[in-house]
């Protein structure tokens, strides 16, 4: 595949030499811009050691003075930030999207590019694609040498050596070496993380979460999932698989789940139920809101003079009547337009979601739940129920004071959780030989 | 209340001056005696730095020569150890019982004393025999002066300040400060968590748990509770409520709980669940086992001349027809002499048990299940209901290698648990005026 000719290795010295450089380069990500005092007193440094440590830091090129606090005299002293010659590049890999962007020091998004892909076309032709965009997005930002690359996968990954593990809508990509082969392509240091561990380190970076240490991520899209982050780092568990609630049972004698167990979340709610209970409540109740979406969908189609049936299906949209498809998008157009049938489907499956947190809530204890993931666009009767489920069923004195709130950041939670995961770990771990 | 007259405060200078010579004190206390080598490779330490920190817990008591090494000969180095000065105190405060032990530097345990107490008598009571058999079991092991002391208690705690928060079997104890009260009381550090979170601590020290950093304790007694840790520490949660699985839902339409709500787990099982269900099965379909097990109670009573009725009740008792009481131990004894209807009441409580675990390892993906409390003593098919449950219902990428367990430290899980929480907290935090 084709290498990345704008990416060299990441500039001598900009990686720290010592966990206290470290610390101080992170505190500098998350604060911004700060005088030496505020740095000083957030990294707990004497004064003498915090001017020994930032004088290594200002040699290597990694932090800079603040050159508008300069120019207003010499009284009061520079302060410092990080060089704007850092950035990081993020991405994220969804089941139709591709989306790579160049995140600076502080991982704010310099450039953010994104096109239709299909994973299912496998990891090389997609991989490909990536380090193209990239190049894009490095050339865009100005950012010549990323410290490193975030990457999100839809479906499991071994975290250790950045593999997809039977992921299921992800045909090709067992077991591919996603994270070597993309270093190979990037010149830089790259982690692999599921989609959903990303996104709830967006949140925690820039999102809804900023302020809190421990708190669930649950994404409601095709899937659902769970990022969970303790102490402000992802908990991935033993094996990496932890978060996976799509599969926890909600009722022993419920509807078969494509896991081959029964009864579990996603048999219950997600893209392709939610579209199953649609078209089985038009068939069998009628419902004059999701009729009229038919009826639109099929002069769309007319119109643009496409046929009616439709073979290939991105796995949540079902056939109606006469081939054409309905997807969750319409479910939400008509709960908007007051549809009763589409409201109850989302009332029903945010109750299923809501009883799945409130066993988390009640287990871990979060200090927040954020929802996101494409059906929570299905409008505020979701993210209500989930909320009422989740107070009505978990203990009152884990959810004395527990937000339940829709993610901040939307599409670009993945791109910004990608840079901040593998800034966290340039930022942690010394430089080879470094003191 | 009586203070304690045989103990003064911590011994000066056995606590750490600093962060590394609390990390050489943990890890003497949790590898035992060890070479300077072995102590320097565990402790990531040149010879120099580890020479010049020895040095220092040499000179204040806390460490010492080990003396076999010594009379080898001068060829060989003397190994390190923890003072034999070194103890701390462990109390286990349950329902109906109250242990208190002495552990050693290593925390092995040196004196364990055990007596039946009410719990419902209310915290001064209850506290003021707890702080006599404190001195008791200290003066058995010639400990003089504890380095502090850990106590459990079966309810639910807020770990910052050490007091119980509205618990549900201890009537009067609500927001008693316990940690406070103590500290004064034994003139130590003292530190206050759940009985569940203390058993987890203990296996994780010195049970089944030692080699796992990442594991869950399920606790099935009268009520049930959860322990994680996660990291070798126990995860608490926002408000200290973390691990209640007691009232998670298992069914949407199942029984009543004490909680208000309906379908929950302790409405399913747990103590009073099973004598509830039990009493039943007697009067509906019969039992030849059950119905032994009530003529032997009664032929007991009347031999003791007791009255046939009884109207106290802990809770997991209740009444038969001749008002005598039926115990979770009725129970295990005709399941373990064959009896279908005990053996089918066990069954059906580990598959709901095993439900809700099952959800929990798909959630957090944990290394270890470990079960303990008194209700594990059912017998195996308890054990294998809810091992064959969980390996069905959980992913099998978080199942591939989880052992499911019964607790090894049974009755003293909890004594040995205080003592680690309290030690790990006195062996990390520095002195006050320390370096």
């Amino acid at each position: 595949m084709a290498e990345l000719d704008v990416v060299r290795s990441g500039g001598p010295g900009i990686r720290p030499e010592s966990a206290q450089q470290a610390r101080l380069l992170r505190l500098l990500r998350d604060l911004g811009p700060s005088s030496r005092a505020e740095l000083g007193e957030a990294a707990g440094l004497s004064r003498s050691r915090l001017a020994v440590e930032v004088d290594r830091l200002l040699q290597s090129g990694a932090v800079v003075q603040d050159g508008l606090a300069a120019s207003r005299g010499g009284r009061r002293s520079h302060r410092l930030r990080l060089s704007p010659r850092i950035g990081f590049l993020g991405v994220d890999i969804g089941a139709t999207s591709l989306d790579v962007a160049v995140a600076g020091a502080e991982l704010e998004l310099l450039a953010h590019v994104s096109t239709p892909v299909d994973v299912r076309d496998g990891p090389t032709e997609v991989l490909s694609r990536a380090v193209e965009m990239a190049g894009r997005a490095l050339r865009e930002s100005g950012i010549d040498r990323p410290l490193g690359a975030g990457i999100g996968l839809p479906g499991p990954v071994r975290f250790p050596d950045g593999r997809p593990v039977a992921p299921p809508i992800m045909p090709g990509w067992d077991d591919f070496p996603v994270r070597d082969h993309m270093a190979a392509a990037l010149g830089c240091p790259v982690l692999v993380d599921n989609d959903v561990n990303i996104m709830a380190l967006g949140e925690l970076h820039a999102g809804i979460a900023r302020s809190v240490r421990d708190f669930l991520f649950v994404k409601i899209g095709t899937g659902i999932g769970c990022g969970i982050v303790l102490g402000s780092r992802v908990h991935r568990g033993v094996n990496g698989s932890a978060g996976d609630i799509g599969h926890i049972q909600v009722d022993r004698g419920g509807p078969p789940c494509s896991c081959g167990n029964t009864g579990c979340l996603e048999a219950y709610f997600g893209g392709p139920a939610l579209v199953r209970d649609a078209m089985e409540a038009v068939a069998t109740q009628g419902s004059p809101g999701l009729e009229e979406r038919i009826a639109r969908r099929r002069k769309e189609r007319e119109r643009a003079g496409l046929p009616l049936a439709v073979g290939a299906g991105g796995g949540s949209a079902a056939e109606a009547p006469g081939g054409v498809e309905l997807t969750p998008e319409d479910v939400a157009a008509a709960a908007t337009a007051g549809d009763r049938v589409a409201l109850s489907l989302i009332r029903q499956g945010g109750r299923r979601v809501g009883q799945v947190v409130a066993g988390q809530v009640s287990f871990l204890n979060p200090g927040m739940i954020v929802l996101g993931g494409g059906l929570v666009h299905l409008g505020p009767v979701l993210l209500a129920t989930i909320r009422t489920e989740v107070y009505r069923r978990s203990l009152p004195l884990a959810t004395g004071q527990l937000p339940v709130v829709v993610s901040e950041l939307g599409g670009t939670a993945g791109v910004i959780g990608a840079a901040r995961l593998i800034s966290d770990h340039v930022l942690e771990v010394p430089a080879p030989g470094g003191g």
